[in-house]
């Protein structure tokens, strides 16, 4: 039968989402007590989105396939009774022989955490960018605007195999005082964006972005130029793994909605 | 001149406040930074309420004399130079020859948080306590009052070399979810206990003992017999260190204001 999982992780200590042998991953350790608990050595997964080093997920989903009947619940209590915070089972689920946790997901949301303080603060720092300046709201919107749609984001993406044409669905960028123009110190800014999927370090070099445009460095009248570029050094410096969380991965069908 | 300093920390990876030669303690962290910087390498510091390994700080005060002038801002800016966000310097004042961190300290004030959950939060776990099972809110807050005014503390205590009566001035419980009456999965609480000063382990034997009465193993009626006892056994088992915040400490003259 085929299971999916929805978990969540604290990035921080791992060595990023993909196995890698000798290396502590959420895809490996997933997979180390999935063959654990199942007593079956060769348990593979399939991944919706591929977080780098240090980004967290508070819903990333696996998807997996074993060769006998078990119990998602019974499933779901046997991989936390590892009892490591860090990373948790949320859910489980029966899914279809044709999902696939990665080409059946048609939506990834994403949260960028950022707070603006002259010092770290270490109650945030774990989750969230400390940004030293203030940063102007308006034109960290105008940036995201000019974002949304269907663009080669070659700009904003390390060089992968494929094509670097996305769909963005949405940017929305929230300041934590209501009303506030500028985020100042002690200030928190909230930039989440919705798209079809996301290329390698897309999100954190959007963010980079909208945070030079909100700092004064850069301009966001030139979003559609520096896209057209098409170019990484047409962009800012990206943003640090730490603030990004991915949130939720939405398919066809809700695997997990028990309705 | 003496100064004093407003520290910040996160608490996890620090074996304790106090120094301890050879182990990592945000004591012994603190004056070794402060070594360094002013070039005297005998800095020995108070500091106003010592937190147990695990513990956290949004405002511990540490005061200490060195032997020539110092500018406050200069020297929080070179602390904070070592860019470490577990713990930073929110402040630094000058402060009269007889003031000491610890004894003219008049209030501390701790938020203890928990959060209800039958697994654990990735996001959450660092600086609060897992609570498997829903915690109704009245008798916590029975027993909190009972506990209020000055006691022999010797249930809740760790022994001490001195006396274990101690004021408290309040204890405020307040549930994450406005009007509810029961904490269930997905609520937080916070304990906030006010005193002159707590003894060894105080907040966290008091949060173990209103838990209790909240998920229904104790009666917050029998809290006056079990202060009475003055036995640890009497009491719950302490709650874990992950979840206390040392938030504030007063002073008669706050030496932090530049009013």
């Amino acid at each position: 039968m085929n299971l999916a999982l929805l978990v969540a992780y604290d990035g921080t200590d791992f060595r990023g989402l993909a196995k890698q042998p000798g290396l502590e991953t959420v895809q490996g350790t997933i997979e180390d007590r999935l063959s654990r608990v199942l007593r079956a050595p060769d348990i593979e997964t399939t991944a919706a989105g591929r977080t780098d080093a240090g980004v967290h997920a508070e819903g990333q989903v696996f998807s997996f396939a074993v060769d006998r009947a078990v119990s998602p619940e019974w499933l779901v209590t046997r991989l936390n009774a590892f009892r490591d915070a860090r990373i948790v089972v949320r859910a489980a689920a029966v899914v279809p022989e044709d999902f696939d946790a990665r080409f059946s997901a048609v939506r990834r949301s994403y949260r960028y955490r950022i707070y603006v303080s002259p010092t770290p603060d270490p109650f945030k720092d774990r989750f969230a960018w400390q940004v030293r300046t203030p940063l102007a709201l308006a034109p960290m919107r105008a940036a995201a605007r000019a974002l949304i749609g269907e663009h080669d984001f070659s700009t904003f993406c390390r060089k992968g195999q494929g094509p670097l044409t996305r769909r963005i669905r949405s940017i929305t960028v929230t300041g934590s005082r209501a009303g506030a123009r500028t985020a100042v110190d002690g200030d928190e800014i909230l930039i989440e964006p919705v798209a079809d999927s996301f290329c390698h370090q897309q999100v954190r070099a959007l963010t980079g972005w909208l945070v030079a445009c909100g700092s004064g460095a850069r301009d966001p009248a030139d979003t559609p130029a520096v896209l057209a570029a098409r170019d990484r050094h047409a962009a800012a410096p990206i943003a640090p793994a730490r603030g990004l969380t991915l949130v939720e991965v939405t398919y066809p069908r809700d695997p997990f909605y028990a309705g």
